[in-house]
């Protein structure tokens, strides 16, 4: 298989989220033994985590695949010749992080010509790995390889929603928006980041909707969801796409299990 | 040991939290297999599960000890003719249970003449015990115990706060008593329920603020924070006691690693 088909990347990620758990967990639950302000300011063990993970990631795709472009939070983008082209958020959650709860997650997608092609959420700690490409969606879980489904959801009146924080969307019509969906749904629960798209992969949840997101934020986590049977747009109803068509949806995003509510979504949505 | 010394009750609290998690796990991630709302709603995993876990608990309690008294969520209060009394909440985050993700938790927690004792929060997802007492405050994790201690954190301004929803602070003076505290913090993060709690046992955030809980939903933690050096007042500064005294609080809890911290906030929160 070639390097360029995506099929081929689903074990390579694999070993991607091997090389930044092992990087990124020492540096989970640091214990800050120190009392005084300016020594804990010193040392800020979500930032050195962040770091270590990407840089982990960076050697080995940079080792096999060095043409391969690779846009990451914490080094900026690298252009590369290759089709395929690397989206990093090494520590996606960072407040959940800080915080010491196993909700944060490695963030790892290859796109095939800036399409979110194969994708990964890795939580080092609970020892799960939500993984979407070619050949489907997958919990990797302790106890083995679950197929992952979305489930289906009629409408909105019976939809459990997440939203990682109501202070995400900007005064005005955006949050207004958020609002006027969040009085439809059944269940609106706040927190979550990363976690709650890979619930919505799991058939767990039925809607995500934020904003502010950056690529790196949303394009791993597409495939995952997309696999698994669910929907990934912009505000707007567009797919999400890297580079320049990426900074269209303005950071806003909607995940969904079933076609219909994500559609009833948009309607709101949309006039935000 | 007598059954009414809370040292001999913290090897039982642990058979306890065995018998609770495998009634509760099967209700966990369980798929809803069914497309239309009716049949969806005919099945409640969170119910079920919550009512499964009280019965396991309190079938043990009643064997082992059938003088002590019990309060639990589902199944209502059974007065006892010992000093000793229970306090149990078998599923502390009932939004995140319906999500999928693993920060619920089961809470369980001796009385001694209506004082928090001996308790424990159990998340049999994740494999963890946090437990406080006599003995002092330990995470019994997959790789051991732990003990567990608090963190300094001497100024608001240096301060990790969590909070499970805004929506919990009742308008008024609740809520501008919660924006104006929020708004002296480091950094303020929604989610977490009970395990909020557990992390400022951990020394991984410094302080957790809440209204409208239950006597179930705290009293099993305040053992796990002062073991761990952190203090549980409600919003005027008094201790947490079970019975009438509960009630004086209105359901408004604040818990801190540092007393420093504690007292500051409480210079906020009791004028509400």
């Amino acid at each position: 298989m070639s390097s360029d088909d995506p099929i081929s990347l689903e074990g390579f990620i694999l070993e991607l989220a091997d090389a930044s758990g092992a990087a990124i967990m020492p540096y989970f639950r640091t214990a800050l033994d120190v009392g005084d302000k300016r020594s804990r300011g010193a040392f800020d063990p979500v930032t050195e985590g962040d770091k270590a993970g990407e840089r982990a990631i960076r050697a080995l795709i940079d080792d096999r695949f060095p043409n391969h472009g690779i846009l990451g939070e914490e080094y900026g983008f690298k252009p590369g010749t290759s089709p395929i082209s690397w989206v990093i958020d090494p520590i996606d959650g960072t407040r959940v992080f800080m915080s010491g709860l196993p909700t944060w997650g490695t963030l790892i997608g290859a796109m095939q010509d800036g399409v979110p092609a194969v994708g990964l959420m890795d939580q080092p700690y609970t020892g799960e790995r939500f993984i979407g490409g070619p050949s489907g969606a997958f919990l990797i879980g302790r106890t083995g390889r679950t197929p992952m489904q979305t489930r289906p959801c009629a409408g909105l009146d019976d939809a459990v929603m997440g939203a990682t924080d109501p202070r995400m969307f900007a005064k005005g019509g955006e949050a207004d928006a958020f609002r006027t969906l969040a009085d439809r749904v059944k269940l609106l629960r706040y927190g979550g980041d990363c976690y709650n798209y890979a619930m919505v992969a799991m058939g767990q949840m039925d809607l995500v909707v934020e904003a502010g997101n950056q690529a790196y934020d949303i394009l791993p986590l597409v495939p995952v969801i997309e696999a698994a049977g669910g929907s990934v747009t912009d505000w707007q109803g567009r797919p999400l796409r890297a580079g320049d068509a990426f900074t269209q949806s303005g950071g806003r995003m909607i995940a969904s299990g079933d076609r219909r509510i994500h559609d009833q979504a948009l309607e709101t949505l949309s006039q935000a």
